[in-house]
């Protein structure tokens, strides 16, 4: 048996990012590069004004005022005709290009303009004129050869603008990992039947393949092993067309008997098999093949309760390594415990609990401090909360460390 | 020009949960419930052992000791054969049934079996035995004909465990809304091109397309409005074939000013055009059809950071009203401003900003306090500050409001 650091690092040792593949721009959100993505463009592609004015040579604003002639108008979009020269003016528009030889746009609310000519004129009054301003240089935002976004980052939905502004369709990731579920068990039946004398629907499956989704991974939900020891090695070879096989089930179980043999008989290395905590003791990990090849077996409780706690301890983090994310540990707060608590066993133990904002403080509330809780209260969890092994007493108010979800 | 408040009335006014459809349970995970669940099974389906030990008859322990022949062994699973009678006992497994006759069970640890005899016979000791102990009755989870979940509760992944408990390999949500996203504007090119002069990629596009999925959206990138009438009805029309069409560009272009004729004579009603808010000034509603078959049209502006502010403030809860969650404002936190900022116009402005943590307080500091951030420093950010209209200086320190990513 070993510790569940032990066990977390075992995983994280053998789990690198799925073999990366090119995925178009509207399946990349959230996942993760597996490549530099370089600007091909400048942007803005040239001087671009911020506001409506008039670009002109700031060295003709001599006091802080001049007369112009007004040559040409551009919006955004438009390509300036002429270039300026001392005593012009350009109309633009905010957004629009500014001309070559101009190096300052005075704002609209500073000019009189004089239309009645033959040619358009404009008086420009503005003290503290400086050349730049209302200018953002080409360039500015993205320049041509850069590199705007690094191999390894997970990318946001404005990330997905960004690559579309450098002119990708498509992005090489690393997809979303694939698990397979399959719930060992005599005793299970589907959910489409009704449960005889000693039957138990397979409820634990269906929640797994949901926790895996909610945790950004691909689920297939593989059903309950038959119990004949070629069904059981048709099943476990399916689920490695997945990149992992999440079994669960309980130990003491027929087909669970068969399933270490059949296991090694497929090649599967038995990595490490039982874990100090609880629940969850039973929980093991088998792998099959190297490198990106690599097969994942989870053995997982089928008690609810010890599920969710392997899942989130081991599952989860094995997901997002193989997603490639940063190393994304659970999120830990340390919270108050509403009522007094007396741990007994040895091993660090994880309960679920409701987590409540009591003025600035979070408080913390077992769900079934007697027993495990059934799957109906287990839903209103939000969170593990971590008692330390060994007999202690903990005293309401107490401060604790609570994974939430 | 309406208020945020009433742009956001309107559209809950409008939008109703999407029609239900009939799900496998491997997709339901997040949907919202359009019927209410209840129990066929009682759970657990029979009085449950809690612990490992022996089950008696409570008062058979006079003087909290007593001599027991044991009939039966029972594990999870089994079905006991014998009701028990004064005087015997079975053994039980945790999970096991306990047999009828049978009122509490006493722990392994507090007995002494003596298996030298013909039949084997256990001595029982605890002194404070209690009728009902170590036993979870039957239906103290779930009983039969009993609501577990109700209509309009959004579903988490222990809850897909609690359908398939009931019996449910298929249930009645509400679907994830789709809407398409359509760019106008004669400037735009697709990211596969390299933009001539006077032209830009669509970003802005694909980034709302992300942005949609983020939210609990299906996307659909419909890529650039075409310029003459006949192909932008065409392209109007399939855009209806989702729940929403997000039409993203500048009023001003060519193709943008076909767009209101175009709607006019599909018939979409006009619900408003323009809403008091900084950026997004211009955003509009429009609708076509009546109740479920309802279509929404959203006019976005294409500048990244007004389209993230409209998207924010008013498709994000159409989508989540569409998918029929409780309605789900965005999450507003207070936190502290870094900079001093001055605010100028009369309309309430939203800046995206960076939020950090300093010792116990959120910081927030704004991207670029002068001007619109382009898409490569808007990915920096993690919140959007509203600054109330009117002109105010803001000084560091001072608290406001912002909306949180």
């Amino acid at each position: 048996m070993i510790e569940i650091e032990q066990a977390l690092a075992a995983i994280y040792q053998r789990t690198e990012p799925r073999q990366a593949e090119r995925l178009p721009l509207s399946q990349a959100v959230g996942r993760v590069l597996a490549e530099d993505i370089l600007s091909d463009i400048d942007s803005p592609p040239y001087d671009k004004a911020l506001v409506d004015g008039y670009a002109v040579v700031a060295t003709d604003m001599r006091g802080g005022r001049g007369d112009f002639m007004v040559i040409d108008e551009v919006r955004a979009g438009d390509i300036p005709c002429e270039p300026l020269q001392s005593g012009m003016a350009t109309r633009v528009m905010a957004g629009a290009p500014v001309p070559r030889g101009a190096d300052t746009v005075v704002p609209g609310e500073r000019a009189q303009a004089d239309d009645s000519g033959d040619l358009p004129l404009v008086h420009l009054e503005e003290p503290n004129v400086r050349p730049g301003q209302h200018i953002l240089p080409r360039g500015t935002s993205l320049q041509r050869g850069q590199t705007v976004l690094s191999q390894g980052h997970r990318l946001t939905a404005i990330e997905i603008g960004i690559l579309a502004e450098v002119g990708r369709l498509e992005v090489l990731v690393h997809p979303q990992p694939r698990l397979s579920v399959l719930a060992v068990g005599d005793q299970l039946v589907s959910p489409a039947e009704v449960p005889g004398a000693g039957q138990i629907r397979n409820s634990t499956g269906p929640m797994l393949g949901a926790l895996i989704q909610a945790a950004g991974g691909q689920a297939v939900d593989r059903g309950i092993a038959l119990d004949t020891e070629p069904e059981l090695t048709r099943q476990i070879n399916q689920g490695f067309r997945e990149d992992a096989l999440v079994l669960c089930g309980s130990v003491t179980t027929g087909a669970m008997e068969m399933v270490p043999r059949v296991l090694r008989d497929l090649g599967v290395e038995r990595v490490f098999q039982g874990v100090r905590v609880s629940p969850g003791r039973t929980f093991w990990l088998g792998t099959l093949g190297h490198a990106r090849g690599r097969r994942f077996v989870f053995g997982v409780p089928d008690n609810p309760v010890s599920a969710l706690v392997c899942f989130y301890l081991f599952v989860r983090p094995a997901i997002t390594a193989l997603a490639g994310y940063p190393v994304d540990e659970p999120v830990r707060i340390q919270a108050h415990l509403a009522d007094a608590y007396h741990q007994r066993g040895d091993r660090p133990t994880y309960h679920p609990v409701r987590l409540e904002r009591q003025n600035e403080k979070m408080v913390v509330r077992l769900l079934d401090p007697r027993g495990m809780p059934d799957l109906k209260s287990l839903a209103e969890a939000s969170g593990l909360a971590l008692f330390p092994g060994g007999r202690t007493d903990f005293a309401p108010g107490q401060t604790i460390s609570v994974i939430r979800f």
